[in-house]
Parts: C-alpha cells; sequence; structure tokens
C-alpha cells in the first residue's frame, strides 16, 4: 500500500502542482482545499477565515491567540480551526494512501504516530517571483513582498502550532528544490519513493 | 555530461557511503579524503590537523581565529586550510564531474559560480547511533554525545566559513534522509537526477 504523503511547500514553489501529479500518478486522492472545504461543513467558519486562519499566522496573532486561551481559558478562533483541521486530517489519513498539502500535516500525523512520507518544496526567489506572476498575475503588492509575507506567515503558524522549524531538514524525508530539479523531477523522485514503500 | 555532485552529511548518516556509490555508478570520481591528502601535500599541516580544523568548529575556536586574524593581520591555521581546501575543491570540480563530500563544497562551488547537484544527507539519532557503533564501534564517550558533537562542529564551521545555516533546505537541491528512505535509495535518486542533468 502506497503511504500517506504530506507535501509542505514554499509559496510559489509549486508543491500544490506537485502534489496533485503525485495524487493523479499513483490514483490516490488528493486533500488541499478539500481540508478547508470540510472544517467550513463542520464549523461556522468561512472559507476565506479558514484559509488565511489555517496556514497563517504572524507573532502578534500567536500572542493575541495564546494570550486569549490563557485569559478566558477558551481557544481562540485560530487555534479552534488548527483543532478542527487536526481532526479532518487524521480522518483523511486513516481512509487510506492519499496526498494532503500543508497545513502541518507532517506533524499532526507524527504526533499521532501514523507512518507517512514528508516532503518539502522549495526553489529559489526568482523561479517563485516568475511562477506566481505567472499563475496568479500582479497587484499593488510587489511580488518578493507577497511571497516574502506568506512564507514568514506559514513559518510563523508552523513553528506556533509545532515548536519545530518549518523547513528544516530534520522534520522531512525528502527536501526538493523543484526550481532546480523542476516539477516533473519531484513528482518522479516523489512516485519512485512511494512505490518502493508499496512493495 | 554529469555535474559535480557535493554531498554534505550529518555524522553516521551514510553520506561517505552514498557518495562513493554514486560515484561507483556513475564512473566518475570521488574526493573525501582526497581532499585532505591534496592539502597535506601542499602544506605543512598533518593529516589529523587538517581533518578536525577542515571541517569543525567550536564557538571559541571560530572567536579565536577570528581575534588572531584581526589582531596579527594574518590567517589562523584553520583559516588557511580552510583557504587551501577551497582551491583543491575548485580544482577538483574543474576537472570534470566528481563527487565531493563534505568541506563546505556547496558554498565553495556556488560562490565560485560553477554548477553542480547539492545534496545534504541526514538521518534520525537511532539510525545514526545504531550505524556508527556497528562501523566505528564504541568509546569512552557515550554515543550520542560523539554524534551531537560532530554535529555540531561541522554546523559551527559551516556558519563561519559560509555565513549560512548548514543543512538548511535552501542550500541544497536535495535533502534526503537516509535513516528512512535507506542508503539504495538515496543512490537511486541522486544519480537519477545526475543522468538527467547529462541529457
Amino acid at each position: 500500500m502506497y503511504p500517506v504523503i504530506t507535501i509542505s511547500r514554499e509559496f510559489g514553489s509549486g508543491g500544490h502542482s506537485i502534489g496533485e501529479a503525485v495524487a493523479k500518478e499513483l490514483n490516490i486522492p488528493l486533500y488541499d482545499s478539500q481540508i478547508v472545504d470540510q472544517v467550513a461543513a463542520e464549523s461556522g467558519f468561512s472559507k476565506d477565515v479558514i484559509c488565511e486562519d489555517g496556514e497563517y499566522t504572524s507573532p502578534s496573532q500567536a500572542w493575541y491567540s495564546s494570550r486569549m486561551a490563557y485569559c478566558a481559558n477558551f481557544p481562540s478562533p485560530q487555534d479552534r480551526i488548527f483543532d478542527m483541521q487536526c481532526d479532518v486530517i487524521l480522518k483523511f489519513a486513516h481512509q487510506g494512501p492519499c496526498v494532503i498539502v500543508g497545513r502541518c500535516a507532517d506533524y499532526i500525523l507524527e504526533k499521532a504516530n501514523i507512518p507517512a512520507l514528508h516532503v518539502f518544496i522549495h526553489a529559489d526567489i526568482e523561479y517563485r517571483k516568475a511562477r506566481v506572476l505567472e499563475r496568479y498575475g500582479d497587484n499593488n503588492v510587489p511580488i518578493e513582498k507577497r511571497l516574502r509575507k506568506k512564507d514568514k506567515g506559514r513559518k510563523a503558524y508552523y513553528r506556533y502550532y509545532t515548536d519545530r522549524e518549518w523547513g528544516d531538514s530534520a522534520n522531512y524525508h525528502l527536501n526538493l528544490d523543484s526550481g532546480f530539479l523542476g516539477e516533473m523531477v519531484c513528482v518522479d523522485i516523489i512516485t519512485s519513493v512511494a512505490r518502493r514503500m508499496d512493495k
């Protein structure tokens, strides 16, 4: 049986597309926006709020979150979304082999002792700038600032909920530079490792 | 033509063996202790000193090294070994495709604008403990302490000479967990990427 595969990714590195291609190649489900849909269906939160609070945070938000929990003795909206995401991710992983993109899935599965293949996709800033501009177009915010902001938010979110460093080799089995290797090679590496684990 | 391949590795992760197998598979030279031999041949330093000062440092050693250079206006022995290693590594890389293990080769080639495939091999502490005990046997120092000390020395050395973080995804194209994947799979991934770059 193929393993559950988690894919964490820098913004603009093509991690979602790689996950999609891996899932298609192995004929297993991909969970990315589906996690948002599920959390939205089970809670009163809008998808926009879940997208933002379910993967990004800032130090002030993290501070506010922890203070709120301490003072009022109940979880902040961000903490509640994290808990719900955990439940949804664990449910998906228990259903069988799949690809789960983002949302600290590597940490969540590890803590639950669910064996999985953990992948981190990254690329240099120039590759990511070009990719984001091509895919999502330009807006009022300079492209480099957009990238840095997204990465900082994901990094802070990961650190806050896992006490680990986002992108640190120690947390993943494969860290792949998609800008250097190309998306196709990344897909081939991940699928070939998954196929060997199937033996 | 195959690329030059640099392999950085945590102590006990099997990085040297993986490099050896990659070099054999691609039929290209491997440079590891050969760098030490070359530096020894071109300098008055003993191989033991080069092995130790050419890959490990401690904060106090780094401080002493920089103070010495500042006060006496001449490079410390460690700085001289680093400079000589740079020359040897660049010479090897200019000769053609090869595998170079350790010694900040990724940084040295990048600064010299020499295209290369940069790999980092790591593994969890239990895998590395077992591997080191099996390969090098036990001694008076507890195994975990030996591993931590070696890694800390390499990390500090890399940071001192490159201003970058050892093992940080951003510095490598492939970070592979040899404990999880197995040495054979690591060798296959690296050789398959090198072969694609040959096309």
